[in-house]
């Protein structure tokens, strides 16, 4: 199974490494190194103090690049939603994924299959969530049919899921659970790994107190579901979930053994709208979008990101304050425009050929609309294009 | 300057050509290229009945093949909202291209002008949208610059935009549009082509009485502008605007000699829902993704298309009704995941594995997240792989 080959990078993305900011064309997404790097080493404490294991949900950056640094910063590997985001982490050198999410189609389960012996043979592992006794048994022939190909006898790890609230997938936590967790164990090349309990609509209330109540329910949910199994002789390794919005509640369990949070690392305009929990590390914006002002009005301005730049499922846009301290609000201004007017109608507008950053709503569907990250380092509007990351797992949508 | 590359199929991709569409891996984006041929005949024949110019909206497809195919079938060319976006389109063989937007930055004017030297060097065209002195006048010191290096003295043909109701960019018509065509006229890389006039909210305005009321006003507004400019002396040749939502107002209106819809290539949910002009040709739905079930609860189902996989901008997608007539709601479930009910609940669940097909909410950002999409003729169910249309403009923002 050939996995995907990398393009090269572009002359004109070359040419403006160690360049100032300037050289950065509109609109371009931004990582703020040293604000992602402190991110990172703040998550690293976190997890160190609270003896949790983190696996970062690569979902989010899409970034084999990304995915390594984190493991460097101590994460145990990450998570992604799909086949094809699995196979961009490997290819791109990650040799310890998670494909927290249900395989359903028996030529994806044998790419799934086939990237688990391949993980295998190189000292890495593979694992997949399921909840069902008939994605198990699709799951158990593939991998059987993959190791009379890989000439290995790969066995892949395997997390039943449970619905702690989310209502999308996952068995009601109790027996259902159980059931699957034998069916597992009937196939020698599937290994029962634990418990999948991600409540993703509870990381972005408000409230940190209704954050805590969510995760006592799910807290409940797991340990019943983990009882059940270990009354049948089963042992139950790890529960692994947890989101960046209620990631303090999970550490705080003694429930959970593995932290899936992966926004930290950049902080979107959505996760900051959350009242932060004290027990929560502080998180900076480290992503955005430099944007340009093309047009000028009486009352408003246009710059050049619209929602083919930045995603507004879960809201616009905040825009960073200018030089002299002006505040603009973001209003919709379709696919390629973005409708710039004062906070305060006393302030100035927005001027032809300014500059604007953004921060985006939502940071996950927002690098999925582009090729490469541009790193800079020193200062998002004074710093130096460090690094080109590339999103490698763009588009890898199956 | 050099113009984008193309990156090759994928053998995987290879592989399904003249495969049933079963062979096609989900969640992808599919072309029903018998609905989408019916759709681009009807429009070429509205034109033509109507004797007026049609130049569609390549922001919409982002496909340089789709593009050609457009102008075979009777399109003067296409429109574009970026400089990248019309590289993409001249680097897949498409010669006449006008960026129906404003552009400021000079380093971009300077690709602009080298793209517009290339086509004329080529027997094609360039043409770009102003609203502002300082845009005309960077723009013509960008033609002057290329022309030095081009060795050949081209021209581009630039429209005066007005703001007719949309609120994003153009200058208010009248008085001030009159001073950018004069000052267009001033510069002997520029030629003053006529005035852009698009009323983009005006496009999903459900009612047709309503739709026809803001044209217009559009109408009015253009009159009254262009008699002011022609009062200087100055003939204005060209109106070009309008959207799949108004076409036919700005059609009857005798004031605009093209049209700028693209949409109507595709169809998607938000224009269906508008109540149809009698004049309007029937466009048909003729995008869709193809999507598979993969977890089921008591009370609804999950499939892998999520909004990384359709824009959720304009509203969801629609659930095209299965094989036994059943018909489901689709609800958000996040970035990688769909929620389905049944519209009736006395009416079955969509069952573990079952292959769903959606109409996206919104055509342009949906295209916009795919590479490719899949051309499938012989009917969206029981058809054939009949060619696969790269999205060669995906992505391309600056």
């Amino acid at each position: 199974m050939p996995l995907p080959t990398k393009t090269p990078l572009s002359d004109s993305l070359k040419q403006i490494l160690k360049q100032g900011v300037d050289a950065i064309d509109t609109p371009a997404l931004v990582v703020d190194i040293d604000a992602m790097m402190r991110n990172l080493s703040r998550m690293a404490e976190f997890a160190k103090k609270h003896d949790i294991r983190w696996r970062p949900h690569a979902k989010m950056h899409k970034s084999s690049a990304l995915a390594k640094l984190q493991m460097q910063a101590g994460a145990v590997g990450v998570c992604v939603q799909k086949t094809a985001e699995a196979e961009a982490m490997v290819a791109g050198g990650v040799n310890d994924v998670y494909i927290s999410n249900e395989v359903i189609a028996p030529h994806k389960l044998a790419r799934v299959a086939a990237l688990a012996h391949r993980l295998a043979a190189d000292n890495g592992q593979l694992a997949i969530a399921v909840d069902s006794m008939e994605g198990i048994r699709r799951l158990a022939q593939a991998m059987n049919d993959a190791r009379h190909a890989a000439g290995n006898a790969a066995v892949i790890d395997v997390f039943v899921e449970i619905d702690v609230g989310q209502g999308r997938c996952g068995v009601t936590p109790g027996r259902q659970a159980v059931d699957l967790a034998q069916e597992i164990r009937r196939h020698a090349a599937l290994r029962f790994a634990g418990l999948q309990a991600y409540h993703g609509r509870a990381q972005h209330v408000r409230s940190a107190q209704e954050r805590r109540d969510l995760i006592s329910v799910v807290v409940q949910d797991v340990t019943f579901t983990r009882r059940l199994i270990e009354a049948e002789g089963i042992p139950v390794e790890l529960v692994t979930g947890a989101g960046t919005g209620s990631m303090v509640c999970e550490s705080a369990s003694g429930v959970f053994g593995e932290l899936q949070a992966g926004s930290f690392l950049f902080m979107d305009v959505d996760y900051a709208l959350n009242e932060r929990d004290p027990a929560q590390p502080h998180f900076e914006h480290a992503l955005f979008v430099k944007s340009q002002v093309i047009s000028t009005g009486l009352q408003h301005a246009v710059c050049d990101a619209g929602h083919k730049c930045h995603a507004i499922d879960s809201g616009l846009p905040r825009v960073v304050p200018l030089e002299d301290g002006a505040q603009l609000e973001y209003a919709n201004g379709g696919d390629e425009h973005g409708i710039l007017k004062p906070r305060d109608p006393a302030q100035r507008l927005a001027r032809l050929g300014e500059i604007v950053w953004l921060v985006p709503g939502h940071c996950d569907p927002t690098v999925n609309l582009h090729n490469h990250m541009i790193g800079v380092a020193g200062g998002l509007k004074q710093g130096r294009v460090e690094r080109i990351i590339r999103v490698d797992a763009r588009g890898a949508l199956t």
